[in-house]
């Protein structure tokens, strides 16, 4: 039985620790409380920044002081968060709702044994070991062209069909490692059903050069399945074999691992690791190693570890994904800010907003306990972002004058450009780029008064600075198990089991009655829509007609 | 003097239509007004929707009933919304604060001689013509191959150096109308001053057949200065000359319109086109007409022109964006939503929500009034999106069982794909992205009773769905047009200047203090930090050490 959440409606044991915070958020409204006073404390800076050697977390200026953080390490406390980050790490099943254990964390744990990776009875780590081993072979042949397309050419091209955490994850360490590494393979994303994500798609690679990795762990993705549907009538066009140039990445025994059907290789996923935390099982280490070559991938997963190991053993005050869960919750909770802004100021990182969106939107965004209770109210909050200083041009306007809301700042300390730089305003482009980003956080915090209303800026806007040392595959790992880490932290604290996605469902069963009704109409052009309600039948309509008009 | 609009501080002119429609939001607040309910009225669908030829907007499913409409109505005449949109397009100064017209209209005005576009007694539509006839004719000649680059070979790349107005609507239309037109000359974007956009510019354009087009109204944006002075270093290590290479989108008489700068060609922007409303002028222009040719260029402000002419025409209840203008402030003036997200069922759409992003919250995320007070409220909400199915499989978890917020779902009725298609549970690709979409809009309104929390779905989600015909440049324009006059009609009901963004200046001038640390330290190793504040040291310190050990 897991301890009941800040949300949970029977919240009586944590009742104190929760009007307590209540009371401290009101006196934040208070001038006292703007950031501009506390930004100015002694040992601000220090007393509110945290560090690893590949991570720094600088919340200084969070409106938050000694008392808040206190308050907020006993609620971690009162709903041990620790304990269900230890009970997860361990394999137990912290996944209630679907009765799964939620094991991402093993995924890297091969670097030491300090962690029993058991479910149950299974010690599931030589299987964990198996796939990659798979996949450090099989990537390996690829690259020295002992594994051929069907017309005998070296593969360059790979494209992933898969969709949310079969996707986002792997674009977000794709795009950021190409920074530094150049891919061996390239790799393309084809998520959506939408045919023009294939248009586009089949617009840039070579049929013959290039490998379809499906992913999907039960193989019945609709996306997935008319995506593949689509590749594999491509495949037959160009006279190439499935057998010759589909991987599938899928749980065992699902109809893509089925040896009477014909792919290159089958790699697996387990039900122990769920799609959005998947990015270090084979759902991102087979594209990632195909493009990077597994030694960058297992770099990958050894930053991860690191992080995993920090979020296990950090006493609470100290933890970082923790502290910056709590902030979290602080801000959604308790000074009700209704959206939280990710802005790296990095262009390697341009994908790590969408990931980190899905991350926490879908793992916390839930109206129901983990006991199956109504919240007292639902839980998660709007994540976006756009990289800096894009971002400042486009929508720190509102930013610094409208409604006001957290933004995540991230840093990286060396960019991956080698080459020569030239100056501007006597500065090269990442020290001008810093400039920036260390100015925003300071004007948010502190504001300016002004006589014009027009020019004036309240200031009291809450940020928090994330600092790495570049875009190594280890400092990447380290970042990506931090936001999976603070993830789970919240659904921890508040209540919530951030592994299930029961809020998607509902959409999916009306999908599939639509879906009927343009089957019918598809097997006979006689079947009419009339018997639907308004909506569905003048959408319908449409589509088959082809036009407004 | 402009009429005051809903968030003045003395709105007593309209305090009537006000309180009204807050007793009404009060009245939405319970269960008979569940969309649910209003949704199976009779008529619901027909009269809660509108179209033009070419753009299809339904509001049904938003929490709106007759009366609401009504006094929404009240409130556009009460705020003269549609004659402060006759004064923008007739070259009236609206944008007061810097005195200036805003006439973004006007660049694709050239159709038909209705509207007079005088801007005092000067007469902009020869200038304007002048420079389209330029781009018309340059865009040629580099097709042609008459204008060549230094070492003799024909363009077949362009990167454009420019952040936000100079950038987002360029990108979302290049991004759209390469779906079904193949470019003559591929564009990429070099935004930000991150200098690893630059590196990744780099690593796929060939030197000798590369266009550099630096948009700059002022040509002293801090960001586009620096990109500048490094494509002019990578010019000169590759031994290309910028007379050759480089061209200008700037304000006559900037240091980018010099001639004694030597430049292949210079095209002017005018002071009365503001940055996010650019896209149809030279900004936008230059890199769609060598991408795709002047013709397409001037279909697309065909678009563009239909749509502002139907928002200058058609009367309150039947003018599009003047009814999603409105929809949007009862949205997050009425009911209160933090946000809206944009999700069009479009992989070619993929940009718009950044673009509508800027357009939106850089032109509404204000806290002062046309007329420089405080207004009651801020002004603006939170823009987000990603493209469908897409964002199924990420944040909708949220958006169906978290935090409520309207949405905006985009959908193209015939894709630009032209190929066979597969069929997946007897649809093809196409028709499931429509199943999706229809199901999406019906079950966030609609909602789905169940026993277990977990399982069950509040609805009275509000979603609208606007419909174009596919993605050609026309109608590419109608969607840009209806984005910006919705965006403007917003602005003048709620009494905000939408055309200026001094929000954005006081992290310029802070970046600009840390700039000169920079600069001291570039020039000598002997600066200190140590006379700053605890937080710029230690980010200072950090970025010259070049680690955070």
């Amino acid at each position: 039985m897991l301890p009941k959440g800040l949300l949970h409606p029977d919240m009586s044991h944590n009742l104190g620790i929760f009007s307590k915070l209540t009371e401290q958020a009101a006196c934040f409204g208070t001038e006292p409380y703007h950031l501009k006073h506390l930004i100015r404390q002694p040992q601000r800076f220090s007393d509110f920044s945290l560090k690893t050697k590949e991570l720094f977390l600088d919340f200084s200026r969070q409106r938050v002081d000694a008392d808040v953080l206190q308050d907020l390490i006993i609620l971690a406390k009162e709903t041990e968060a620790c304990q269900s980050f230890s009970d997860m790490a361990a394999g137990r099943i912290v996944n209630t709702t679907e009765k799964r254990a939620a094991l991402h964390t093993g995924a890297r744990n091969f670097f030491n044994n300090t962690i029993e990776l058991k479910i149950g009875n299974m010690d599931v780590s030589p299987e964990i070991s198996r796939v990659n081993n798979e996949i450090k072979n099989f990537s390996s042949a690829i690259h020295q062209g002992t594994i051929k397309g069907s017309t005998g050419k070296a593969f360059t091209h790979a494209v992933v069909i898969g969709i949310g955490g079969s996707y986002l994850g792997c674009e977000f360490a794709f795009k950021a490692l190409k920074q530094s590494i150049d891919p061996k393979i390239n790799i393309h994303f084809l998520p959506n059903v939408d045919i023009d994500n294939f248009n586009s798609v089949i617009k840039i690679i070579n049929p013959e050069t290039c490998l379809w990795i499906v992913i999907s762990k039960s193989y019945t993705t609709t996306e997935t399945m008319a995506n593949l549907a689509q590749a594999q009538l491509f495949l037959k066009t160009h006279g190439l074999s499935p057998k010759n140039h589909l991987v599938t990445v899928t749980a065992q025994g699902s109809p893509g691992d089925d040896p009477s059907n014909p792919v290159l290789a089958a790699f697996h996923m387990f039900d122990f690791i769920g799609g959005r935390f998947s990015v270090t099982s084979a759902v991102g280490g087979l594209p990632l190693s195909l493009a990077f070559g597994f030694d960058n991938f297992e770099r990958f997963l050894k930053g991860c570890h690191n992080m995993d190991t920090h979020a296990l053993t950090a006493p609470e005050p100290k933890n970082i994904p923790l502290m910056a869960a709590l902030i979290s919750i602080w801000n959604t909770f308790f000074l009700n800010y209704p959206a939280q802004a990710i802005i790296p100021y990095s262009s390697g990182l341009s994908k790590l907003a969408p990931h980190v969106q899905q991350l926490s939107m879908e793992s916390l965004g839930k109206h129901a306990s983990t006991d199956g209770r109504f919240l007292t109210r639902p839980g998660g909050t709007i994540i976006f972002g756009e990289p800096g200083t894009n971002a400042q041009h486009s929508f720190f306007q509102l930013a610094h004058q409208g409604q006001a809301f957290p933004m995540e700042f991230i840093g990286v300390i060396n960019p991956a450009y080698g080459g020569e730089c030239a100056k501007s305003k006597g500065v090269n482009n990442h020290q001008e780029l810093w400039a920036n980003m260390i100015a925003q956080t300071l004007a948010l915090a502190i504001g300016k008064e002004d006589e014009a209303p027009a020019k004036s800026f309240t200031g009291n806007r809450p940020s928090s600075l994330i600092l790495i040392n570049d875009l190594s595959p280890e400092n990447l790992g380290n970042l990506l198990s931090f936001y999976e880490a603070k993830t789970v932290f919240e659904g921890f604290i508040l209540g919530i089991n951030p592994f299930d996605q029961f809020g998607v469902e509902l959409g999916k069963v009306l999908a599939s009655d639509i879906r009927k009704e343009i089957q019918l109409k598809n097997k006979s052009m006689d079947h009419g829509f009339d018997h639907l309600d308004d909506t569905r039948k003048f959408y319908l309509k449409t589509l088959f007609k082809g036009s407004l008009e």
